[in-house]
C-alpha cells in the first residue's frame, strides 16, 4: 500500500545554530545551507530575525540571506518577533515569516517576557503589515505539549491560540514540543482534537528528542494525518534545560524511520547524511544523530568468517 | 481508558555486561543486580552460561547466582547455549533458560559458528535434559527483523523457527532487533503474522535503539498486542557493530514513555533511575539513558524571573 508522503522542514539553521554558543562564521552558515538546499527540502528554517542581542548567533541574518543560494521552489522560512523583523525578513528576500509564542506564561515570560496574551496582541500590527507585502505569514506555539516550569499544558489553551491564529488569517500552526515532554498518546489527542476544531489549518509537528521519544511521537503524529514535520540535520538544537540531553530530532533519523516505514520524505537521505558530515566537520560538539553514528539500515557489514567454536 | 500492564525483564546484567569488555568484579555485578531487584522487576535476565572463553566478562555466572539476593516472586532468567550451559544453570538455581539462535545464517555463524538449523538441532538434548528438572525454556530469535550481514530476514524464517519452538513445547518466544534495524510498520506486520500464526506463543519484543526507533517499535508492539519487553537500566548494551551508537533500549526511557501514555509497567520508575546512577557510579562510560541525562518529564525547573527585554 502506498502511503502519503510528508512535508519536511530542515531547522537546522535556526533552531541548531541559535543553540550554539560560538560563533559560526556567516560563510560557515551559508555553505551549511546550501548543502541543505542540495538535499531537495522544499522548506528551510534560515535564520531568526530577533533583536541581535537577544541571539546573536543570528545577527548575521540579513548577510545569510543575501548570500545563499535560491533555487525555485525552495520556501525560506524565518522566525520574526515583530513588526521590525518583519521589515527586515522581507527586506532580505524571506518568503515565510513564522511567529512564534509560548503555550504557558511562565515559558512566555522566560522566553519573551511577556505573557500568551500579550504576545497574541503583539502580532496585530505584524499581521496588518504583513497584509502588504508578499510575505507569507505562519503560527507556532512553542512547549504545546508540557512546559519545563508549568508542567501539563492545558489542551484548551492550544485551541485558545488557534483561534486566535485562524483569526489572523493564518493558515499554518508548528506544534513545538520544545523540551521534548510529548509523548505518543498525548500526541494523538491533541493532534484528533485540533484537527477536527480547526480543519482549515495546516499542522507542523517540531519534536524534541529530549526523553527518546522523538520518533514514536512522529509516528504517532503521522497516524492521526499530519504531514508536516521539521527536522534538524545532525540533530543540532540541544535542549536549553538539560545540557547534553538531546534536541531538535535529526532529520537523517527522521527520514531514515520515515522511509523504512513506507513514508516518502522527497528528501534524498544519501544528501542529508553528507551535510551532516559537513556540519560534524564544522561543528562536531554538537551532532547528535542516530544515524551518523549508526548507518542506515540498509548499509551491510560484510559477511564474517567463521569463528573457533567454543563450548560451554 | 485504562490500559494493560506490560511485563518488563531487565537485561542489564547479561546484555548489558558482556558487552563491556573490562572486567566487572563479581561483587560489583551482584551489587548492581541486587539494586535492580530493588526496583519492582517480576524477571531479569542475570547472566549467561555460556563458556567463559566466549564471553570471558560472565565467566562468574555461577557466583554472581549464589551471591544474589532472591526475593520471592522474583524469575531469574539465563541465557543457556547447550546442555553443559542448563547443567550449570539448573544448578545455580536459574528458574528459566533462554535459548538463542539467529534468523539468518550469516549471523548465526559469527555468533555460534553454525547455521540457524544446526542450532536447533542443537537444543534438542538440552529440551530433553530440561524436561527432568524445574527449570522453564523460553525461546528466542537474534536478528528477527534484520540481519547486518544479509539484510531483510524472511518472515518465512521467523515462522519455521517458531514452529520449531512451539515442537519443543517452549511457551515464550522473545524477538530480538538485535542491531536496531526494525521498523514500526514492520513490528506491526511482523507481529500480526506471527501472533495469528502461534497463539499458544507469549512473544517478547527485546529492541535496540541504534537507529533511534526503539521507542516507536515498542509502541507499535503494544499496539499490535505485545505485553512483553526487554530493556537495559542505563542503556547498557552497545552495538557490535558500530562502536558509540546506541545499544538496548534502556528501561527508565522504555518505562518513562509507557507510564506517560498511561501503560502500567508494574517498576518503579524512580528506583530504575537509582538503580541507573548506581550503575552510573560504577560503569560511567558505558550509560546510554535519555531519562539519566534529561530528567523524568515531570522533573519542572523553577519558574524563571523575566529577562530583560530585548526588541529587534
Amino acid at each position: 500500500m502506498t502511503k502519503t508522503a510528508v512535508h519536511l522542514t530542515e531547522v537546522c539553521p535556526r533552531d541548531g545554530f541559535q543553540s550554539i554558543r560560538e560563533w559560526i562564521p556567516t560563510d560557515v552558515k551559508v555553505k551549511i545551507i546550501n548543502t541543505l538546499i542540495d538535499c531537495g527540502y522544499k522548506q528551510i528554517e534560515v535564520t531568526s530575525f530577533v533583536h541581535p542581542k537577544a541571539i546573536p548567533q543570528l545577527k548575521d541574518a540579513d548577510e545569510v540571506l543575501a548570500q545563499i543560494k535560491r533555487p525555485p521552489g525552495v520556501t525560506f522560512r524565518a522566525l520574526v518577533p515583530n513588526v521590525r523583523g518583519l521589515e527586515r525578513a522581507i527586506h532580505a528576500g524571506v518568503h515565510k515569516a513564522k511567529l512564534m509564542l509560548s503555550a504557558s506564561d511562565s515559558h512566555s515570560i522566560s522566553n519573551a517576557n511577556c505573557t500568551t496574551e500579550q504576545a497574541l496582541a503583539q502580532f496585530e500590527p505584524l499581521i496588518e503589515r504583513a497584509k502588504d507585502s508578499d510575505i507569507e505569514i505562519a503560527g507556532s506555539i512553542s512547549v504545546a505539549f508540557g512546559c519545563p516550569y508549568e508542567g501539563e499544558v492545558p489542551l484548551a489553551r492550544l485551541v485558545m491560540i488557534c483561534e486566535r491564529y485562524a483569526a489572523f488569517g493564518i493558515e499554518e500552526v508548528s506544534l513545538a514540543d520544545t523540551t521534548g515532554m510529548a509523548n505518543p498518546t498525548q500526541i494523538k489527542e491533541t493532534v484528533r482534537v485540533l484537527k477536527a476544531r480547526f480543519p482549515q489549518l495546516i499542522f507542523t509537528l517540531h519534536l524534541h528528542n529530549t526523553r527518546g521519544m522523538a520518533f514514536a511521537n512522529a509516528v504517532a503524529g503521522y497516524e492521526e494525518g499530519i504531514r508536516h514535520f521539521d527536522s534538524s540535520t545532525g540533530g543540532l538544537g540541544g535542549c536549553p534545560y538539560a545540557p547534553g540531553a538531546s534536541g531538535n530530532i535529526a532529520s537523517e533519523d527522521l527520514i531514515h524511520g520515515f522511509e523504512a516505514m513506507g513514508i516518502p520524505t522527497n528528501v534524498s537521505l544519501d544528501a542529508v547524511i553528507h551535510a551532516g558530515a559537513v556540519i560534524q566537520e564544522q561543528l562536531p560538539a554538537y551532532i547528535d544523530s542516530f544515524i551518523l553514528k549508526a548507518g542506515k539500515s540498509s548499509d551491510l557489514s560484510a559477511t564474517p568468517t567463521a569463528q573457533v567454536k567454543v563450548e560451554s
